[in-house]
């Protein structure tokens, strides 16, 4: 998972993109990334960190230039389907193209191998996005063979681009000289949206993974790019768009709406903050039938983003809503010392409950998922050593129990608690009195209802069924497999490849 | 302000102190330090910037032993009272002894003269807590001539800097070879609470600013400091306590309960979560002699801290309470780039309204202050743009009307809003439909009544009264003022001063 | 001017690299680069400083593989004909290439534009290495369209190389998956010479610029590539060779001998020592006709490279020779601090005198050429000072006129005190009592009697005779204004352009 | 080894400590540090490197003031007796005292017991520096009591300090507010010079460890400081100067003339250059009756302080003065890569051959001093391969037999080739067909004969007479050993303790 922004404007973008990707930054605080451009040149500063580490004052200063964009990278450590490398990444022909990529690419596998031997482009990391990049550029050179490059050329790329590659993608690229091109894939799986401002000095064009980041810089929602669709803004700041796919079919990813984007975000017309009430009404319905409100004395959310529907949930049982969980903001890391041992950490480090309001109660904790079961065991552990007499918890997302492989870090099925479990075999590990989940069909009703235009909700983690059609359970299992063994074997040293991608700065 | 702790184990405590620094974060991000001591060596790393930024591994690995302490430090630039330089401070005779203070000295200067021509102590920053150190290092010279070092010995030389100092002072300090001694000012204004821990090793003993640093790493409390006591703990773990003040008065600072301290911690007996509930319990009375509650659609508040204040509140005023900010927790910073104008940067950035709470609403936005009022401006023009029909406004304390001398970050008074003006003028300036402001007296009672021991507080923001009685608010003003220009003419370059403190590292 | 090597073993080559740059270091110590190949893989490390600031172990370890090159590069700020960014460069279609580059291309401008125009390939620098990578990026792409690459292809696309850029140009190249290939241009102007050793993990193959670093590591010297030449060596170690130009004449450039190279290289056939001892010889010819030897009591050379010749005519004037000036061979940086004046440089601080060398004596200095002449001038003031009767100057090389094109960092002629000058102008300049500078053709024949088969020299900055043809000084002043008001417009930020490279590294 | 200099002037300092730092950088290359004083305000940079790489614009813009001093160290690690931590040192009380110290210290054991047990001062390095300035700091407390201080009490402290400290030393002292102090052990082992300049802005006075420092920093010698002397520099630039020992005597380090000093400075009297020449002289005779001259082809250095020893024994015997050795002088490290075999370094990365001076010829390698053996005999081989016929080897400096404890990193007396050997197992060691040692009388007495009032040499690594008399051979390598294991039990970490001294830096 990824957060993404571009723009152009008639005015430097550098303050900007960092403003915009500190806005994303829950997206993703692995890595940050900008790249701009001036006249034909561009300008790039990337590295791991969070935004603010990443960017100082002699950073920003290399980054002149009325066009850019940038990435914040979420962690994937492990996971071989997920961006393993920094981006932006930069190819050189044709015209020079720089990209960043939320998503992840079901046949990236296939791909490389496909443009090793036929198209003769080298690709030096394990990311998809690499191989995005080189596809797209690709095609372009085949349909830009005739100079100038116009709108139309770049959305026929775009087209052959859509039938080779498969999964989902979110893309912002530039062009240099040209302009900025912005593309998703035909399910919408990965959010984009685009706006714009009028600065005195002319049109500026933002396009950016969620409508906060658009509004946080002072910007007019235009609307969503559609699936499949792909924008075109020129150095002028003229939107040209087409849609660039047969078959589109609006079906986003239902985990934005229960923890990945920001409440106050807007996306595919649906109001995140509004769709997580949503969830805790019909979860207070699953309650209801589960147990009598009044056997309930105080509904505690587990922070952060469950807040909204425990909130819901607490108003539609008529019991009382309290935060009895403070988490702490500031974490830190654990070192290993020669010769020490290891303290232990405690989840009390990252989470401490007032005993005031656990005290003798049955209380309802409420999480917006449950994934692992491993942090729910030690949270309703807790709530009983703070004095609660009966501990129940409610999840706002149904059960979670097939891997994710659209982006998203999801450990292997075998990780995940609710895979081949019954609920009753989840409550009984995490120890809770009692144990609700949300209703999948429920969930995917009351979000949907928001907004009519969706034709379904990408879901697979808790239904099984991948949209994309190309990918089994099975299959991925099998793939992740292979390739690990073969990373293991192939690429040498464990660590990070930094392969190509160096400061020339003063040592 | 700063957050404090020292520690004394029977395993190495570098770990531990940096898990302790994150759980004092909150009270600090400006500059971070550890000491640790092994045999009779010091070893030390400080630096600005967070705690997580400040400590890699390779400083971590520089700081073995099994007693220390550290300090995080909160920013205070151009406020001559507060701390300068990065703790912790150390001087080589008598013994050797590292100190970090959570106060402020309102003597300082005075101190600084009489080091300097009678004690010939060469004071190298601006810092209050550099005089601390020569002060106590002075008086531990004149009560232990004589070897051993007992803690009668240290306890006297307690009592003779109570003496000489004046302010608020939570200070810990390592003396070499010996033990970790710690103590409060008379009227306990600043907090510092004791406990222990039973390893396989053997005892281990923690002091701090806040309860949930104990908490977080594994501790049991064991009671706050008493104001003027000091205790000693030696290095196999005993703790010898003493009074070292004839006339102990615990009056602590009101602004820890406002919105300082972490809602879970308890300081000198009160639950910081439990009185910000009862201030919101005051406040709805406030409100409801204002206004009829049905006047108002929705309770929101301005988060982070107001919040146990807002939910008790609505619940009183039997309103709805809705979170309808959404907080940018990611803070950067703006680049200042040549010949760039500067963007300007929307409030928008940090805070976030989602809309549909706003719309068509009366709503009654509650903070937990308001100091400058600029950001209360602000935010009521946001959530009427956000279709608010009226925006009240309620703050969780009252009007803030004077200057703070021990050691808050505080403007001066002709910054605050309230200072010489009417509610009405206040509410004028930020353009709220009402006003309604916390009363300091019942404010007060209702803190107060959770733990009869206390004697009153030190509120003098808001009633001008400093209870170290050496100090008057036209003093303090004039004192600021001569320290400035002073420190113009004498402190040559204006930057921070890094005097005597440097890594000697691989350049 | 730079240093370059490439290397392909059977076992890693990060070290044996790092000390091949070492011993190229005295070639350029602005910059230094590393690429190494695991598998198809690339991985560089590159920054601005010397060799042993820029690798630290961090980057070290990032090197993996058996095959790799290096660069270091000479500071030429401010030269708009070199190399203005860190090399390697790569592209990564067709194939994934690396390349280090020493020399400078004459043509660079028009090709830049042909490339951009025609090829549609994005040069983001202004470094004329990186128009040369692209050429042979399109050469080969062209040859190759067929797999598999065979080295007859490879050479196929030298001779097109070879026809498309002018200038000087020694390179190496890694192709990612096949091997490395170095060339040299049709005159030979820049260095370029292979060996082998024999490991017991098997063959090693070095490419480099001086034999020191082939003898320094532990390679046997096969042969200098000849000019217009392409040598590759496949992974196994395989060395395949061919001319892939139609008319090659080796004419190197005469400043190696005069004082690039170290003195323990052997160039092209000739020992660069015993050519500073001939230059020495045929100096004291000059020196004889001049004034009768009687009169020098001393010869004293500058240090550090005109050691040889001054010992040489001494030897030959049958007068003494001694050390009579120390040089300090750390060297520092004036800092420029806010409202301070800036402390003068005295020459005293790079050189220092032996009064007692000079006293009362008539001494004959001897330096290796006359650029601008001002350093001459300070010397020769100092010897005065320091007590000399008589200062006469001597120079190894002949007087330089004539700007260089073909890398080697040069004044413009208006700076080049012998330009347009007569010899009694220049001495008068320097304040000499007299000024011996050495004969251009004596030079020529006596360097060129070392090895028959050398057709000429490059040594157009003292006889103005540009050897590729394309280039006459006018055209060199003009195309240097151009592109200097040129880069002024369009490159923006004045500062160094670090564009698209950039550490991916915890921030 | 160190070099030290201290500076009072009118006008900022930063830039000339940081050029003197440079002239003395071939004193030591491991780390640096300079303190600059403004007003009462010390500001301290120091750092591990050499000193371009330690001071950068940020750190230099950060040291204001018109007073100051810095030092740079000699890398000896392992060896308990040097200096362990970088200087400067600091304390606080009396007065505020920073200190640099080049020499050793051989009663700083029992010293540091002393002020631990009696004067309660703590030691926190194992640096015999630190003892060093807590022993003048105590002095200084005890004698200047009342206040002020004066240039007589300063004196008196100096005095005491004689008294209670052994070893050598050459020390300069800030004290804040009062000026600068130094002082030299009664023999003068180590050496110390000043002088001054007169600048616009008045008067400028320097005291440095060799004079080159001086001169190249444009100042007049006024002489050396004498052995036992004192001089005290008022911040007007007054140079106060006693006599503070009852019975010095010039006894100067023979090393500083074998290779330590630069051979352009003059050293109590002596210039290095002319007793280099000297003892080439002697040297000479030495090799006439060991064989005929005859049998010499030629005199060959190896670079670079032989040179002009070299260089007059070759013109004794009448026989040639070629240099065949080139030394690389870009020296690299050795990584260690895990699981990757390390590249066997080889002499010939730090020296190279030139062939033609060895072929066939019979070669006299001189060197300045024989140390280990190993790389005597390495370079003994590699003229043999250059292809020498005969081999022999003249040491400038007689058989080094003992180990030395007045600040001289040299290797424990088992590693002394030349300790309990005879000169022709030393040869045979090293494989040369003679071996020409200097005569220890004979170099005494030819650099003696440089200034008539110089009484004598410490000379005690080829004699083992030490001045001193306070440590034999014996007690010396018993205390190295009890400290050895000491160390290793009770300081914990056995990398470089970094105590109390980290840059309070962003982080």
């Amino acid at each position: 998972m990824c957060g993404i922004v571009g723009v152009i404007s008639q005015t430097p973008v550098n303050q900007l993109i960092y403003d915009a990707l500190l806005l994303l930054q829950h997206r993703g605080q692995d890595a940050a990334g900008i790249v701009t451009m001036q006249g034909t040149k561009c300008f790039m500063h990337k590295a791991r960190g969070m935004v603010r580490d990443v960017f100082r004052t002699r950073n920003m200063r290399a980054l002149p230039g009325q066009v850019g964009l940038g990435q914040v990278r979420y962690p994937t450590a492990g996971n071989a389907y997920s961006e393993e490398e920094a981006q932006p990444f930069y190819v050189n022909a044709p015209f020079g193209i720089v990209l960043v990529h939320n998503g992840n690419l079901t046949n990236a596998h296939a791909l490389k191998k496909e443009l090793f031997d036929i198209d003769r482009r080298h690709i030096n990391t394990e990311s998809d996005s690499e191989v995005l990049i080189n596809v797209l550029a690709h095609e372009l050179e085949r349909t830009a063979r005739e100079l100038p490059l116009t709108p139309d050329k770049i959305f026929e790329a775009v087209a052959a681009v859509h039938k080779r590659i498969k999964g989902s993608y979110a893309v912002i690229a530039l062009i240099a000289g040209h302009g900025l091109l912005a593309f998703r894939d035909p399910f919408g799986i990965r959010p984009l949206v685009f706006g714009e401002a009028d600065l005195p000095e002319g049109k500026e064009v933002m396009v950016a993974s969620e409508s906060v980041t658009l509004e946080g810089t002072g910007h007019r929602i235009t609307r969503d790019v559609a699936p499949g669709e792909a924008i075109f803004i020129d150095q002028a700041g003229n939107v040209h768009a087409r849609q660039c796919h047969d078959n589109p079919s609006l079906q986003p990813c239902m985990f934005e709406y229960v923890y990945l984007a920001r409440p106050d975000s807007v996306m595919d017309g649906v109001s995140v903050y509004q769709a997580r009430l949503n969830m805790g009404e019909t979860l207070a319905q699953r309650v209801i039938s589960t147990m009598p409100p009044s056997e309930i004395d105080v509904v505690i959310p587990i922070p952060e983003s469950s807040r909204p529907s425990a909130m819901q949930l607490a108003h539609k049982l008529g019991r009382p809503y309290r935060e009895g969980f403070v988490k702490n903001r500031y974490v830190g890391r654990t070192f290993i010392m020669p010769g020490q041992a290891k303290r232990k950490k405690s989840v009390r480090q990252k989470l401490n409950a007032i005993a005031s309001e656990f005290k003798g109660r049955n209380v309802l904790l409420v999480d917006d998922s449950i994934v692992r079961g491993t942090t729910s065991k030690e949270i309703v552990q807790m709530a009983r050593e703070a004095g609660a007499r009966k501990v129940y918890m409610a999840s706002a997302a149904p059960p979670v129990r097939f891997p994710n492989v659209y982006g998203i870090d999801m450990p292997t099925k075998e990780e995940l608690i609710a895979h081949g479990r019954s609920i009753e075999e989840v409550r009984e590990f995490i120890g809770a009195d009692a144990l609700i989940y949300q209703d999948v069909e429920a969930m995917k009703r009351v979000v949907g209802a928001l907004n009519p235009q969706l034709q379904g909700f990408e879901a697979s983690c808790f239904d099984g069924h991948y949209i994309t059609g190309d990918v089994s359970v099975e299959d991925f299992e099998t793939m992740r497999e292979q390739r690990q063994s073969q990373g293991d074997e192939e690429e040498g040293p464990g660590r990070s490849r930094l392969a190509l991608q160096n400061a020339a700065e003063q040592a």
